[in-house]
Formats: C-alpha cells, sequence, structure tokens
C-alpha cells in the first residue's frame, strides 16, 4: 500500500526524529519543497530556520534507513500523508498536523479511526473514573466503534481495558515511540493493543516523553476521532487541552459530570459551564453513540429500508457490497481483488456502505450486513 | 398593611378551602367578577361552573372568619394579591397563580422572596445529595439570599436547615396547611423556619398532603423565586416538574451534576441533556450567586463606584437611602415614618437600592451598606 516515494518516505523518517511534534515551520517547509529538499538543504545549510545548527547537528546520527528496518522488526511501519492508509482527518490540523507516524500493530490505521471515540482523562482517575470509563468503551467497542486513547494510567488505560474486554478494536497514541513502554505498567496493555489494533506515534523510535509530546500528542487523539469524550479531568489537565482541540476541530466533545465534591470531575464539570453550546454531557456509551453516530444520520435524515438505500448505490460501491461475505469478514485486498477495483475506491466504497448500514468491520477485515427479513 | 377590602379577602380565604391549587377555571372567575361574587354564585347556583354542586356542598362546612382567626392564634395571616406583602412575581403564573396565600412567620413573604432561590430534589436524597444542598443554601443564604424550598425530607430539609445553620432566612412552602406537619419528621424544622423566617401555603389551615398538591406546589415554589436549583433528582421526578416551572417562567435553571452510576442524579443529568440553553450545571453557591445576581448586574453592566450609583438615584430613593441606619436594621414601618413616603413607594426604593448595592436586607430590617473608604 505504498503510495509516497522511497525518497520522500526516508525523509519523513529523518523528520520524525529531527523534529518535534506540532513544529508549523517544520510542516511548512515540507508542504513547501517535499522532505527529501528539507532534508537536503538541513545538510548544505540553507534552510531559512533559526534552528538549522540544531537539525544539522543532530542530522549526522538520523539513520531512517535504520529506523525503517527495526520498525519493520517490531511491526511497525511509517505511515506517510499520501499513504492509503494515512488518516486524512488528520489533514485538518493544517501546518500542526503530524509529518507522519510510527504505527504498530495488526489494524489498518484509516480503517480503525473511521468510526473511532476518543475516551481521556486523569491519571489519578477515581474508582469512579476507572468504573465509567470502562464500561463506556465496552459499550461503544461492542457496537463497532474503536476506543483512541493516550494508554496513560487511570482512565486511558480503563477506556483500552474496556474496550479489549468486548474484543473491540482500540488505538493508543503515544507521547514517545511505539517501541517504548510508558508508563511501564502499561507494558502488556500496550502489547494487547498492538496485537488487535494500533498503537501509534508521531515519533521516532526509541523516543521518550517529554511534557510540550504529551500535550502535543492531545491535537492527534482529538483529530483522528469523531468525537472525544472526557470522562474525569481535573481542571487544568491534559483531558482538558484534548477536549479544547476537539472543540476546535469541530468534533463533538463529550463530558461525564461526576460529584462536585471530587476534584477529579471539576475539569469535566469546567468543560461543561464554559462552552455549554459546544460540550454535551453523557452518562453511558449509548449516549456516546447516539451523538457520534448523528453523522451517518445527517446524511440519511429519514431512516430508509437497506433496500431502497441499496437501489441507491453507485456502479463501484454495489460491486464492493456484492463482494463482500455475509459471514466471515474479509480484508481489504481479497476485496480489491474480487472487486476488481482499485483499494482506494475499495475504502471510499466501504465509508458509503458502513454509513448507509449495510457493511461493518469485523476484527481486521470487513463483512455484509445482512438485510432483515421482513416481518410478518 | 391590609389592601384589600375585609369582604374580598374572607371569599379569598373561603375559596382557599373550597378550590384546589392550580384552578385556572376558578382563578377566571375571581378575575372577572371578584372572590366575593363568586361566592355569591356558588351559593345561589348561578357559577357556571360543573363543580358547582361540588362547591355548593362544601360552602355549609366552610367559614372563613373561623380560619383567619384561627390562624392569628397561631401566627399565621392570608395574603392577598394587592396586599403590600403579596409577591407580584406569583402574578407571572397567570390563571396558574394563587388565589392567596397563607403566611406564617416573622419575616415579610414579599421581601424575603425578592432575592431567593428554591432548592429543591429528592426525598430519596444520597448523603451527596444531602452534602451538597446543605453547603450550597449556607453559602447562598450567608450573603443574603433567602433558600425557598418544600421541607420534604431530604434534600429539601438540608437546604432549609443549611440556611438555618448561618442565620439566613428560608422559606418552606407547603403542599398542606401552614398549621400541618408533613413529614412528623419536619416538626421542628417548620417551627425552627416560622420563627425566624415564612411558611407558605395555597391551602387553608388542616388541609392535608394530596399527590395533586405536591405537583402544584412545585409551581409556587419556582415562581416565587429568581432561580431553582436541583440538586438530586431521580428521573420522572417532583424536582424536574419544578424545574420545568422554572424554565416556562424563564427563571434560572441551575442544577448540581453527580455520579452517573447514582439514579439520584439521572434526573439532574437528564435536565442537563434536554434543555441545555436553559439550564446551567452549578458546582457550589458561589456558582448559584453568580447566576441569579446578573439581574442586578444587567442594569448596570459596567460596576461603577457607589458614589456615583447614588448621584443617579431619584429623590424618593434617596430619601429612603437617607433615612436607613448605617449599623442597626430598621423594618419597613420606620422608613415610611422616617422618610416621608408611602410604604409601597419605600418598598420600590429598597429594591432599587438593593441592586445598587448600596441598602440590604437584615434579619427582619434594612441598613445601609457603608460606602467603601477610597484606598490610597
Amino acid at each position: 500500500m505504498t503510495a509516497v516515494e522511497e525518497a520522500e518516505r526516508l525523509a519523513l523518517a529523518a523528520l520524525t526524529r529531527l523534529g518535534e511534534p506540532g513544529d508549523r515551520e517544520l510542516i511548512g517547509f515540507v508542504d513547501d519543497r517535499g522532505a527529501a529538499a528539507v532534508i537536503e538543504s538541513i545538510r548544505d545549510g540553507s534552510l531559512p530556520s533559526e534552528r538549522i545548527t540544531h537539525y544539522a547537528a543532530r542530522l549526522s546520527a538520523v539513520h531512517p534507513d535504520v529506523d525503517l528496518a527495526y520498525a519493520a522488526r517490531i511491526g511497525a511501519r511509517l505511515v506517510c500523508p499520501g499513504d492509503l492508509e494515512w488518516p486524512t482527518q488528520l489533514d485538518q490540523l493544517g501546518d500542526q498536523r503530524p509529518l507522519a507516524l510510527w504505527v504498530r500493530g495488526a489494524e489498518n490505521l484509516r480503517l480503525a479511526a473511521l468510526r473511532s471515540v476518543a475516551m481521556v482523562g486523569s491519571r489519578a482517575a477515581t474508582g469512579y473514573g476507572e468504573h465509567v470509563a470502562g464500561e463506556m468503551a465496552a459499550v461503544v467497542a461492542e457496537r463497532g466503534w474503536t476506543v483512541v486513547s493516550g494508554a496513560a494510567y487511570g482512565v486511558d488505560s480503563a477506556a483500552h481495558r474496556g474496550a479489549l474486554a468486548v474484543d473491540g478494536t482500540t488505538i493508543a497514541v503515544l507521547a514517545c515511540g511505539v517501541d517504548v513502554v510508558y508508563p511501564r505498567s502499561s507494558a502488556g496493555l500496550l502489547t494487547h493493543i498492538a496485537d488487535t489494533g494500533v498503537v501509534v506515534s508521531e515519533l521516532a523510535p526509541g523516543c521518550s516523553v517529554t511534557r510540550p509530546r504529551f500535550l502535543n500528542r492531545n491535537r492527534v487523539i482529538a483529530a483522528l476521532t469523531r468525537g472525544t469524550v472526557v470522562v474525569e479531568a481535573a481542571v487544568r489537565s491534559g483531558a482538558q487541552s484534548t477536549a479544547r482541540w476537539a472543540i476546535g476541530l469541530e468534533r463533538f466533545v463529550m463530558v461525564v459530570p461526576g460529584p462536585v465534591t471530587s476534584v477529579s470531575s471539576a475539569g469535566c464539570h469546567d468543560l461543561l459551564r464554559r462552552h455549554p453550546s459546544a460540550v454535551q454531557l453523557v452518562t453511558d456509551g449509548l449516549d456516546v453513540i447516539d451523538l457520534v453516530g448523528r453523522i451517518g444520520e445527517d446524511a440519511a435524515p429519514e431512516r430508509r429500508g437497506a433496500e431502497s438505500a441499496r437501489d441507491d448505490l453507485e456502479p463501484d460501491t454495489l460491486r464492493v457490497l456484492e463482494a463482500l461475505p455475509r459471514r466471515r469478514a474479509v480484508p481489504v485486498d481479497n476485496l480489491v481483488r474480487s472487486a476488481g477495483v482499485d483499494v482506494a475506491t475499495v475504502l471510499r466504497c466501504l465509508t458509503v456502505l458502513e454509513d448507509a448500514g449495510l457493511a461493518q468491520r469485523h476484527g481486521g477485515g470487513w463483512r455484509v450486513i445482512p438485510l432483515p427479513t421482513p416481518a410478518g
């Protein structure tokens, strides 16, 4: 599924190690000249940046071919803008979008993030917060939504675990390399996520966490998903920063209330008070699905029967639908062969079919949702 | 302070025993012909109502003069529309306003309700709900706001007690006669409220509670106050009905969130979700004051110094201000004498002075708020 030239891919890999997440200047250079040219102008000293000396000094220690080979060994890959696996919703971040993403795991990032919800919150979660995060993630994941979080202690871990408990898909977006275990206690969790879902980072393998990296990571969580649920958050917390990103990106922002006597819920109440029109109160997973699921409904305000929905499909979409098996789910590659259309078309058609309620993701593949048998 | 004719007062007293709260037909008759004429046409059988037989059968057992004499003995009085003590905000209920109110207690109902907030909630409150209600009521009452509730078990009692604990003013609006103790456990509480605040009912002395009376009582609580706080409420609860009345009357409606795992907070979350623009989330008493206090601020968007506020006062208002002592609070009657204006004018001027931050209620009287000494 390589769509980006090898030289450009190597240069982007190098830049994920040279630059820092959210560096607008660097993205600007890449947009203007391409990543390979940026590396070249660092090497020859012509990049018009105050950080040129810093970049040049580090460049000799950067070996993107080694990083890519190492990534392949640990089951990771670099996903670049233009690749089929690139989640195009990240482009809404503009000059704060990630340069590229290191991705480790069994799932296709773009497909997994297609219908996804972020669940974030305090590291210092209470039993209440962890309980609600776990329950909510399980309900959401059980209905085919991917749960995205940051693999941190507390609410994040509870959300990932809730999704995994029902064999759902979950994505961990890290503030360190996809091979770095942080926090230590997440080792088992991260392995489990990579086995069935995706672990993602915009930092090169081996990079460690820093405070700015945590904060910048939040914008990826907000941009990747259709909505963000803040389960428990103190005031001035990272979860609030994710919520603010989500508000700015016009995603759904959902907040779980809690006791007014709990400092762990103060940030949640603060969000509800400050942004009454942008933030919604949710009390369980069904509330969440009810909100984030509205996009599909908006496109089809009257709920029509599946039969008539099928009548409206374009030829390519109909071809992909015919190629989908009823019971077993098949990977996208199989559909490319059996439907006789290219990968990009298959992905586009699957989105249409999913929104029309005709197809669903299952494990790493896709299957058709059987038409209901007419009653009476 | 009697402004309503004796015959009319006796007739209204009789109607509070004959009719039921919120009876629009009865209010319509009273508005059209006056209460005395309504009693007359019940007696002569000419009232065009399907309930005429019911009213006529009960009329012989109704003795308003006895009720009024009994009321006087227990420290109660009948307050009628047109009386100076009548809280005119109740007229916003239109043909659902109370016919009159039986009032027991040391405070003037109209003055006590001038700056008041309702705090309502579950009888089956949790420890959390009672704790929050008590704390919130204390903060609000400490800052000169009257706490209005229904004297029920749970949240209501906690709110009254919170206000009493800081020597604040509190009003209990009952769904039975002001001499009836319901629930039994409220006996001490009701005595305490009557000693320093007001106990109110639109039902004649001796009347007992019924389910419709509970529901109709809620409209009086909502209409009497500037805003209603729902502390804890199950779905389909009485507190939600009070909140809906408050929304309809364009009062502030405030909701305390709680754990999403608690059924006692489900009604609160339901209100926040269903009425995002009409309902505000509050977490403590200062939040409440911040909202309900806005009326005064709206009238004076730029916070001006007290000196310049004083310059803008009308001659009557200035006269009342001059008559107000700085330390000791004086009752309204004294101000009538010392300012040389009538009672209605004194009351109007006190409202202006209170909103301008120049006067404040204290105990049963009024005093001036001293001008701040210029610093530096």
